[in-house]
């Protein structure tokens, strides 16, 4: 049973009006309300130290319970900043790499002050932008090593590794599923696994659906989240604007293997208002959700028993026309 | 005002068994009579000299007739003999480039007889395998000149030129909708154009949707052939199974834009039974023009107006639930 | 004969630190001091008015002199402002549209002053980012009618349009190069054409030495843009480092056409500085023309006229080992 | 150190006048005359029973000492044949799934008697068509199990599982190195892993150097395939034909992690003659390990550590002008 929807709250740290003429980033306490007025958002993930650090944490919990959202993870901020500017967990600089080794180990004592015990980890300067330019063996091994500190640091938080393909570097090290997957196999830490980001899914030409399965049936599904892109780059716009079968089927099976995380939108609308945005996302997972009540789930299994392509095609398309709330 | 549902003959070739075990062509009359059997079918279009040659034209017409199926269109046969190994229209040897001239003239004549006056023309072996490997000046000005014998053969023949990315040649000359304008364009010619495969349109990176514009704003679009695939190649699976927001965008814009011709299925199934997956796919067709019925086309042309993308998302998905038939 | 050397005068803009620390834009002469401290750079391409205005036009005509640099063209800003939100031209507010089509005029205004006739136009805000959200009929006459009225406005100054699958929009309408050629014959005017970025023609699925002959056959190539990425997004990373290949041949067909503009780099480095960045994309261009040189180009143009893929390989293979200058 | 170049016997299986006029299967003998006369091929990989079974494996074996070739592998035949039209492993018959084990284990039992301790295990019926056609968690679960199997027959024999992307269903399940790797790690077992084939890294968006290391850095490389793609499809086109500083810097890291097998050729030439073809890819290898021995290592290393892209670009681009062979 899936908890609810949520959202990155560094979604709305822009303001609508950002389009060509950058105005700051709101204050924590205007993004947290913010989030709130979106109806059926009840969650959200922070990122330390950028909204919430040690000293800061118990005021940060009050204005969320104030606003009513649950905290769903706190992702320590290993990316952007000059320091990771060669990568974070796998810098040429064992300073830098400590560095990041210790965002990591503080995002998780932040989560216990706060009851979070999720993390989402994306090392996302952890990577290369050229050929040669890296030695892949050595970004492999510190990369595993910094994951595994952080792990080691609280078995009871989950840490799912946010995989991505490229952006910002041209690319990132930890590019699809398999490989979050694999890095929880290999460090045999139960704690350490994936977090699966739809549009990211899409640019590793991965099956959303079925990534879920590669890091679920090991217990690694540590979180996901939601949006949309064209396959190429993270556009991160509204969920369901293009991937419409994708998506559905997404649903249907996080709900298979027992997800029992959150949904949490991870928008950057250029052009549109980032409430309404989120607003409508959530409007349209409502619809996904209300067409797979109309499946019936018991024709589908045994069409998939048979890999039966066109009774499968039949059932989905029956689902149409019944599924919208009133 | 569309004309409705048809089928590439070629489709019912291969017998349903085909899958690992070739067991031969289905003879013409078999393939008629297949085509006849899906619910919805009423036209097909006809590949010159593989289903009709100028000796049986009156034959088919008549297996047509008796069948109640409409002549779309007389396509002639430019790719996969041993003639057109390295090109047809653009083949280093004048003898071939000739004989894929009166190929395609000859398909204009048997076009006469029957009462077709589209071609759909696939020169699919234009193209290059391998970088350098083609003087592409030279490949652009045969190309042409093939296309303007056969257009000014017969200025009443409509002639779309089939783009398409790849396959057979790992690049074909004519990639996309803006190519098969510009050839109309460059040659003066109003008979000249693009017919548009759905699935070609994916593979050129393009919104099908867009692309029909392309092609309709001049007066250039001859023909549609509909299916679905991933992006990467023409897999030419059911319709409607991968792409569902881009086939009723593509549907919509049809109608738009005034589209009088035909929805020709270009399916190749390769472990589903032909038929069937023909019925499948002109039910999905009906599904979505269902859905487009109950579409608020004003409210849509307002949003338009003002690139309103929340505005459209929320009217695209309030289709949903209100376009299935009984 | 190609003019030589060029860089976009926007390349220079940020300092090399701008990696996670944006500390604002260079002045207009600290950039050109900077163009003319690469070595071989001998032209710069400007933006109008953010380098150039009809007032300082003078100014900066002689900076470019004192500095040894040559005006390559002047090109209107039409993007990233919030004027330009929803577009540029295909604006649906008609003031706006108005704005487009003075910026344009005034760049060729610029151009006249500065002893420039080449625009780079670069209409990237025009196009859209969801499914449905545009009406693809109006955007295409919208864009038509502006690039027609800054063609008439002076028929001596040729312009190209810089054609781009997607960045800032997900979709840009004039998407790739035959879009571009056909803007161009659509207008019937012989100043309209495309400006070819070799990473926009691998960002279009094209092989850029074809999109060169597509533009380049109907005289309608009007400048050239080169930089690197890998095939998704517009990475602009240094010259030659991921399509060795395939900008060999670039080079190589630009020389067979007749090309006789400026090669211009346009690169965007993240994390390296930027007067080295360009110094090594010149030397790389230098190390392909220089291996181009030991082509056997008669033997090729016979290979090619039998389209012999293996002896194709075998020459351009040959090349290697030869070419290094000392 | 690299064993030396291989090919696929089945390279050779079909004769040079194929395209358009399937003339039928040469002999295995034929196929074996062939391979030995591409000039440096010294091994070869078999297929099972195609090529090789328990009854003339000694023939076999046989022919290949006259031939002065070596066994590189027995590979079995799981794909194409009727009976694994919805899968191998994975079908949803436990009958074809027992075949496909038991196809596995013989293979094995003929790498026994004629030298070969690996298999390429291509289980490319192993997969779906369509989205929700397939439950994900069955085909791992089965898969895992056929693999497993086959392993525990022979802890001696390694076993490397060729990753694809998609071809022949659209969507393989093992689709890229990770997950081939994840298979290995998940059993425990140390002879699973995966077969690098350079071509079906690139459609699945991989760096191929990098995927040697996911798979090598676990002793889970077990062989190698070379030939060249466009990054969509399995063009098996010639080696170094598209992608050139990947090749090299593919070929560079095999070196670098140790690789001690083969690099097997596979190929499918559709307009070339394939021994030609062959001997043009061993070539192209020839100079690209010959630009190699020119790399100043050291410095590349120095670079590496400090991620210095440019110095990295001016080394590999020193590389060039010394490393063709007289």
């Amino acid at each position: 049973m899936m908890k609810g929807f949520a959202a990155g709250l560094w979604v709305f740290a822009e303001s609508a009006e950002k389009f060509g003429s950058y105005v700051g980033t709101n204050p924590v306490r205007k993004q947290i309300e913010m989030a709130a007025s979106v109806p059926g958002l009840k969650g959200v993930e922070l990122i330390s130290p950028l909204h919430i650090d040690l000293k800061n944490a118990r005021d940060v919990k009050g204005w969320l319970d104030d606003a009513g959202l649950e905290p769903v993870s706190v992702n320590p901020y290993v990316w952007t900043e000059p320091t990771w500017k060669y990568g974070a967990f796998t810098s040429p600089d064992p300073t830098v790499r400590q560095q990041a080794i210790d965002r990591g180990k503080e995002a998780v004592e932040i989560g216990h002050i706060i009851g979070a015990r999720r993390m989402c980890l994306w090392p996302g300067e952890d990577g290369w932008d050229y050929h040669f330019q890296a030695d892949y063996r050595r970004l492999w091994e510190l990369e595993a090593e910094g994951v595994r500190q952080i792990a080691l640091h609280d078995p009871e938080t989950r840490i799912g590794v946010e995989y991505k393909l490229h952006e910002p570097r041209t690319h990132m090290l930890i590019s699809n599923a398999a490989k979050a997957a694999l890095l929880g196999e290999e460090l045999g830490l139960p704690n350490v696994g994936g977090y699966l980001d739809f549009g990211h899914a899409l640019m590793a030409r991965e099956v959303a659906a079925e990534s879920v399965v590669v890091l679920a049936r090991r217990n690694r599904l540590m979180g996901v989240h939601v949006n949309d892109n064209y396959g190429l780059g993270d556009d991160d716009i509204v969920v369901g604007s293009v991937h419409f079968w994708e998506m559905v089927e997404f649903l249907l099976t996080l709900d298979e293997v027992g997800y029992d995380g959150w949904l949490t939108l991870d928008l950057v609308p250029k052009r549109e208002e980032v409430v309404a945005a989120c607003a409508h996302s959530i409007h349209a997972l409502q619809v996904y959700l209300g067409l797979i009540k109309h499946l019936d789930r018991a024709a589908l299994r045994a069409a998939q028993a048979d890999m039966d392509a066109l009774k499968v095609q039949r059932l989905i398309h029956d689902m149409l026309g019944q599924g919208v709330p009133a």
